[in-house]
């Protein structure tokens, strides 16, 4: 795995054909458990680098998109399965816990629950109020800037707008802005993301 | 391939499991013929998305330890290399230019001449004056933060030191350094340089 910013976080990659862009997955390593976001398959040099720092305790997922390998990691790891609330009664498999805005997997892990996506309820994970990590909505096809995803896969562009602005009013302490699809932001991570939010169209009035 | 923070640039990228970062080719577009620099092997994917951007006219090798995949790519799109002028009577094949200090291969791309590091005269290239693109010497294992060769492996500290210190002082308009190895850099470049200056032993005066 990789190293990121801070000396606890670890992301692995693969290349989407697709879109031209990599894919991420992201390893918080604790004394008290590690946390998966939204893991990708391993490969055995990276499921021994994990091993190593000590296993999985939590899996987080941020959306029913990116379920990648999640079920077959928690099965390997002995790891617990955590998703969005609001795909509660149609995700594609039981979780352990059902997150929703606010709520604390592990001190230091805050839910942010994002509407508008191509998914109801997706999460974004903030840890220790500094690193955000996003899971579809917010990504970075092009190096040093966040972008919205594309208005066709959008469920309801105006509300996705008001979650990346309520996002970046509540949280001016964000450093990093870890992206599942493209280029991780490292530094100045709120300033990217207020960039984002002033080049989106003003939200429509709805009488 | 991956796009960048510029429309123009592109990488692509393996994963070394003996470092655990991320190793990057590069690609930069051009109307007058594209220009690679420490190409990897493409995948069929990358290939043919570089021939639909033109194909490939120069290769651009930094050193000695990046030549990669840089002769079988110049035979399979019919390009020429260009490599460091200081290693020129013992590189692995002919070249058809050597580049030194302030050399433009093409116009807008710029040699840089590094003393120091593991082979002499490593070469960093400057797309017009604000894009770096760094060999070995310069890199990045941590996300955000910019590092030199490990002293293990550096040929002469002091001159590889007094490198940095050199272009950071002559290449203020710097916004992105792409590494060869490791997390690029795609806005403040300069003062991410200006820091990895600021944390090296100041030079040794010798008597």
């Amino acid at each position: 795995m990789k190293s990121l910013h801070r000396p606890d976080l670890y992301c692995w990659s693969t290349f989407d054909e697709s879109r031209n862009v990599d894919f991420h997955g992201w390893a918080w390593i604790r004394p008290d458990g590690n946390v998966l976001i939204d893991p990708l398959p391993l490969t055995p040099h990276d499921a021994e680098h994990l091993r190593e720092l000590g296993g999985v305790r939590w899996i987080v997922i941020t959306n029913s998109d990116h379920t990648r390998a999640a079920r077959e990691l928690a099965a390997s790891f002995g790891a617990s399965l955590a998703g969005p609330a609001a795909e509660r009664e149609s995700f594609p498999f039981p979780c352990d816990r059902w997150l929703a805005e606010g709520d604390e997997l592990v001190p230091g892990l805050r839910a942010l629950s994002l509407d508008g996506s191509k998914t109801p309820g997706e999460l974004a994970l903030m840890i220790e109020d500094t690193t955000l990590v996003t899971g579809d909505l917010i990504r970075a096809h092009r190096g040093g800037s966040l972008m919205l995803l594309p208005d066709a896969k959008l469920g309801d562009k105006p509300r996705a707008v008001a979650s990346v602005r309520k996002l970046v009013a509540e949280n001016p302490a964000i450093d990093a802005v870890l992206v599942g699809d493209g280029w991780p932001v490292f530094r100045n991570g709120h300033q990217r993301l207020a960039e984002l939010a002033t080049s989106l169209p003003p939200l429509e009035v709805r009488s």
